[in-house]
């Protein structure tokens, strides 16, 4: 690829974040779009629509980054949540470490790398990218100790800037933690209960606590089964029900059948009359009859609210049972948070579910290697005029043949990769964690390793030693491997950044698939209600993405430094961009407290000692085996400072510590608080069943997927009816001041009753 | 090599063995030797000696093994405990999977093999021991479903029993936690106590205790620094402290020194005035001297005492605080079990200490490969004979020849490993575990690893295809290699079980190094004094060696079945000589509860698995697609219910039950046993320090490893003085009835109060 062909890639790019960035500052100021992208602010406070018509909304204007750009960290803790700053803090991360880079490596590599070789430099811009990379350098130079200093700084600073975010990360969870009284310190996930035919589930939750845990325990409510499957077989039960009902009264009114007669084929005399008794009593006793259903539907799991926040932590941390798989405990998660239709998921499967669905990630990242070599193949134009012998007329004019090797590579790898986060999100959902927050979790990682292993390793390897998995054969040769390949994809990698990164930031601003949505929904299909879901941050799609992105500026940085300023502006970009998204669009629905953090300081990590791994193949392969020998106690720095921090923060991200809790549990002693949050702990877990209105009190609505929406759309509903008292506001966006997340929380309490 | 050289070297074996053990029935019958036969008995009960002749006591017999077979499993756990039962029960297992082995293999795959190709046999003696193998089957023939059936038999049969022997040991483990008050159920070591200027480790630990543990604290006891360093360090204060006081009394009387003149470089004018009033007021409050010593040397670390069990396992599995490198608590070990000297190190030092010792390990495993070179090349007769061409006249003699190939190599070797345990037992300490059982153990999986790694995978490889470590490079050719290599491997390993088994078995009975060192300390040293030590039994050296010889069975039984019965006189011979050992020589002074069967149970897994690979790699080079195709099924369900038991058993062994605990501690309330446990608690725990004498209140000896000797000798002694009473017994071994090793504790409290 030549310089011309970056800088077409880079032109066609900028053209169009520019054009889309455009487009969304208008689109923004539409009305008839506040509900795509002002979802949260929706959600918080009020806006009144102005229908009415100004020139003003139709000129584009730069003023929503100033906006996204003004807030404080502290304002969009209150705002977002933790989650949302911890997702923010990657991208200051990779903006400083970046910047660091930039600065050592296109000051001091840039030029050793362009100058390395005394060959004859063509006009500039038809120079080929090469002469950029660390393979114009000549074998045996002495000037590869700049490279391996330029790491050292680079690993360093990277180590540093960890630090300091891990610890200020770990301060901010524990002030999250400690800050609000949250019903899911109290609460424990008992799952795997022993059945016994003597007592129910609620019996023996009852019991078992009131045994052993007598001092702490406070009350318990048992989950009932839920989700498609159940609703399903509860249905097929009604229908069988009603049947042997309608039968069973034929049968009393009319006569005794056939079967009857013979005594030892047939069933025994009373059998039917038994039942058709009971089918009788249970006409008879209606609230029998749901009790029985009840115990029937009641699954082996119950959240138990215990009397402070140390007594559940220590039940959730200690072995109950002297058989491990039953009694099993873990610390509820949010209410919100809550996965309902996994809850009664048997204990005994999950674990053979985990590995299932392990098995069934990797067989998928195997599979997409085919769209990933064809895309491969379309760098490399000869190839495909061999194999496509009609498209030579096209593809040798200079243009098209810049368009097909710099541009679309990318995009259509890009298109294949939209697949991919619903995908492993249904696997992640097979696999039966139960809260979303761990859903998303566990979605986030298994699209990060499918992005890294797709993306970096089999684009880096099909296109130069194999096309197939002989690299994973042959673990000693991989530093080799990589350092003959890496400098080779760079250019690929550069416009991997220019195209995923830049257009995806881009479209993700615009919002492209909720605003077509939208558009249909008003002028085609006429719907014009009120309710609007408001979608949750897509972590397991957004964090993956600048993971990734992090890993190709930390593998090129010094191998080809021309990567550095590209990725600056798509950091830059991307942190106005999702400062904007957070505050305007998504809502946090509920928190994990920073726990993807140590997700991305490994990623991080690894990262890193990649980049050194295949520094240490290049100077290899470059005969400077003084630079390749001083890479390898960089290696084990790097990997001993991981050691570190997971010895020393971890720990923090896993369980809660006991000195926090006891004395925030003291300090609502001291205040007489803690009566008033036992009291809304009965109120805090409320499962929704889908067809039973015996069982919840409150109202019930559809399926678990629809029963959150409606919340939400209830919550908006009656923000709505209040926003008629409140001021009109013309910008469209700028809804007051940035509300507490807490207060949106509090008013929804009003209506229903969940903390 | 041949079936004659096979012959040749099981018969040395088995003259070696019955003059092994002929002459330890000689040598047990000898009053001399009491001590080195039936330490445990001497510590235990009291045997006078007479030394009068009797013609009976130079007969060799069998009846030791007769006796050692009369014993029940209860009584064994009675004596020595649940760790020498699951050793035991390991044997068992051992000896139940390969009588199922051998009648598969040996009726089912022998006939196959001897007559799988049609080649003229020779005299049956000076067979080749390769038509024993399946490498004498023809490529593609159809019997290979005989060998597959054999595998799927043995791989289920094991998972069964294995399963049946995690079940029962899972109970019995439960039944020693729930049988007698154990101090350490009740402790907790902290260690990493914050340092504060304020208050002394142990001010903190009181009050952090009575802060957050109020209702469960009972007391504490701080851990002083021991250990050698500490030793010479303690000593060089002293000197110095003396130094000081001599130089300061003189400054005190004669004159002031001319540094005081310079008020800018010298010392102000007040510090050594105030230094020597310090010293002067030291002289006068001896109290207060000893309590800044005590400071001094007070380390980070202290055992918590706590009311109930419960409570203690509470605050051990819960984290402390937010700060996960400091306040770390885990369960304490048993009383005998604390390994004193490394309870004072640095918590923070521990991860880069274990980080430490693994490289150690891995680079001392990988500088053994020299050794064991040096062995393969012994078995190569022809090699040696080009190398050493002086010997080829000696190496004509065929049975000289046979010597070298069939038994020198694995004699060697073996002597090669004895170095092994103690340099495995010494990286291990380094590591900082708390107790010797933590130590034994880690050094267990070192020794395991390394026997595994040295005597099977080198051996395997290095006399085939690589000398180098290529294998490790080429993942993917794994199981063809293994294929190719092991049934060439397979006399060798058979000549391995012979000497290395049935030789180390008759010098475990022997004992060979104390009787020599009785010897020379009674006819040449001429020191005749009471006090003997009772060695505990060493797992880290005994279970490698059980696993290992299970490591070859299960890969060789298939491919090669002459082993199994090899293999079942060494299980026997095993079974015997062990609980032999375990019921006269060896002492348990600690238990784990069996800890070590997790990795029994692990290692015999990988057994499996590895066997499994092997044979899918033969059937591939032989083949046979169908036999292949149906290894990796079994590969994952073997997989799989090794998950299932990691997920069913595992726990356990990690931590108590809250369920149990709290029953336990119901029980002592209601019988009012708990004071009691409560007042034996203060003296459970008591380090013996070097040399303060103030510090500790009882008898101080010597180091930490003097004083768990002397502390045995002690209990010996006084069972000698009390056996004067009891009657003589002449049989020099059995004596009395198998005591009750608690009896023998309970006996020890009278004189040290030591739980």
């Amino acid at each position: 690829m030549r310089f011309l062909a970056l800088l077409t890639s880079a032109g066609i790019n900028i053209g169009l974040c520019a054009l889309f960035l455009m487009l969304y500052s208008i689109l923004r100021k539409q009305p008839g779009n506040v509900n795509v992208y002002f979802g949260r602010r929706l959600a918080e406070a009020a806006s009144r629509r102005s229908n009415s018509f100004s020139f003003e909304r139709f000129v584009p204007s730069p003023s929503w980054i100033v906006k996204a750009l003004e807030y404080k960290e502290e304002e969009i803790l209150a705002a977002a949540g933790l989650d949302a700053v911890v997702f923010l803090r990657l991208i200051v991360f990779s903006l400083r470490i970046f910047s660091i880079a930039a600065v050592a490596c296109v000051f001091g590599i840039l030029p050793l790398n362009y100058f390395g070789q005394e060959i004859k430099h063509k006009r500039f811009s038809s120079e080929s990218l090469d002469v950029f990379t660390i393979s114009n350098v000549k074998e045996g130079s002495d000037w590869f100790w700049v490279h391996c200093l330029a790491l050292y700084i680079i690993s360093i600073s990277a180590c540093i800037l960890l630090y300091i975010e891990y610890k200020s990360i770990a301060r901010m969870r524990l002030v999250h933690i400690t800050q609000d009284p949250n019903p899911s310190h109290f609460t424990v996930l008992v799952r795997s209960i022993p059945k016994s035919d003597e007592e129910s589930y609620d019996d023996s939750v009852r019991n078992f606590f009131q045994k052993y845990h007598a001092s702490s325990y406070l009350s318990h409510q048992i989950i009932y089964k839920t989700g498609k499957v159940q609703k399903i077989m509860t249905n097929a039960e009604k229908v069988y029900k009603k049947f042997v009902l309608l039968k069973a009264s034929a049968i009393g009114k009319k006569c005794i059948p056939a079967v009857y007669r013979c005594g030892l084929c047939g069933a025994a005399p009373n059998t039917i009359q038994l039942y058709h008794n009971e089918i009788e009593l249970s006409k008879k006793t209606d609230l029998d009859h749901s009790n029985s259903i009840r115990r029937e539907k009641e699954c082996s799991a119950a959240f138990v609210f215990f009397k402070t926040r140390y007594a559940a932590v220590v039940v959730s941390d200690v072995l109950q049972s002297s058989n491990p798989m039953s009694w099993v405990t873990d610390l509820a998660p949010e209410p919100h948070d809550v996965y309902w239709s996994n809850l009664w998921l048997p204990y005994r499967q999950l674990w053979i579910r985990r590995i299932a669905t392990l098995l069934a990630s990797i067989v998928f990242m195997l599979l997409f290697l085919i769209p990933v070599t064809f895309v491969q193949s379309l760098s490399q134009l000869d190839q495909l005029q061999q194999r496509f012998p009609f498209l030579r007329g096209i593809l040798k004019k200079t243009f098209v043949s810049e368009i097909v090797t710099g541009y679309l590579p990318s995009v259509i790898l890009q298109l294949f990769l939209y697949s991919v986060p619903p995908i492993m999100m249904l696997f992640s959902t097979l696999e039966g964690p139960i809260s979303h927050s761990a859903r998303k979790k566990s979605a986030a990682s298994k699209v990060l390793y499918f992005t890294i292993w797709n993306v970096f390793f089999v684009n880096v390897f099909s296109g130069s030693v194999i096309s197939q998995l002989n690299v994973i054969s042959s673990p000693k040769g991989i530093p080799t491997q990589l350092a003959k390949a890496v400098p080779r994809q760079a250019t690929l990698f550069i416009t991997y950044v220019l195209t995923s990164g830049w257009a995806s930031l881009s479209s993700e601003v615009l919002q492209l698939f909720p605003l077509i949505w939208n558009l249909l929904k008003r002028y085609i299909f006429r719907i014009n209600n009120e309710q609007y879901s408001v979608p949750s941050f897509p972590y397991h799609t957004e964090v993956p993405k600048v993971l990734l992105i992090g890993l190709l500026g930390f593998t090129c940085s010094i191998l080809a430094p021309l990567i550095l300023p590209f990725l600056l502006v798509y950091f830059f970009l991307c942190y106005v961009v999702y400062r904007n998204q957070i505050l305007n669009v998504y809502c946090s629905k509920y928190e994990t407290g920073g726990c993807m953090w140590p997700i991305m300081h490994n990623t991080t990590i690894f990262s890193l000692v990649l980049s050194q791994i295949i520094a240490l193949g290049v100077f290899g392969l470059k005969r400077s085996p003084v630079a390749a020998g001083f890479m390898i106690p960089l290696v084990i720095l790097t990997l001993l400072f991981n050691e570190y921090c997971r010895k020393r923060f971890h720990p923090i991200f896993k369980s809660l510590s006991a000195v926090d809790l006891i004395e925030m549990d003291q300090q609502d002693e001291l205040c007489g608080r803690m009566e008033e949050i036992h009291c809304r702990l009965h109120f805090a877990y409320r499962q929704r069943l889908p067809d039973d209105k015996d069982f919840c009190q409150g109202e019930c609505s559809g399926s678990h997927e629809l029963h959150e929406k409606e919340e939400d759309s209830q919550i908006i509903q009656v923000i709505n009816s209040k926003s008629d008292k409140s001021e009109a506001n013309n910008d469209g966006g700028q809804v007051g001041q940035v509300g507490n997340n807490k207060d949106c929380y509090k008013q929804s309490e009003k209506i229903i009753p969940i903390l």
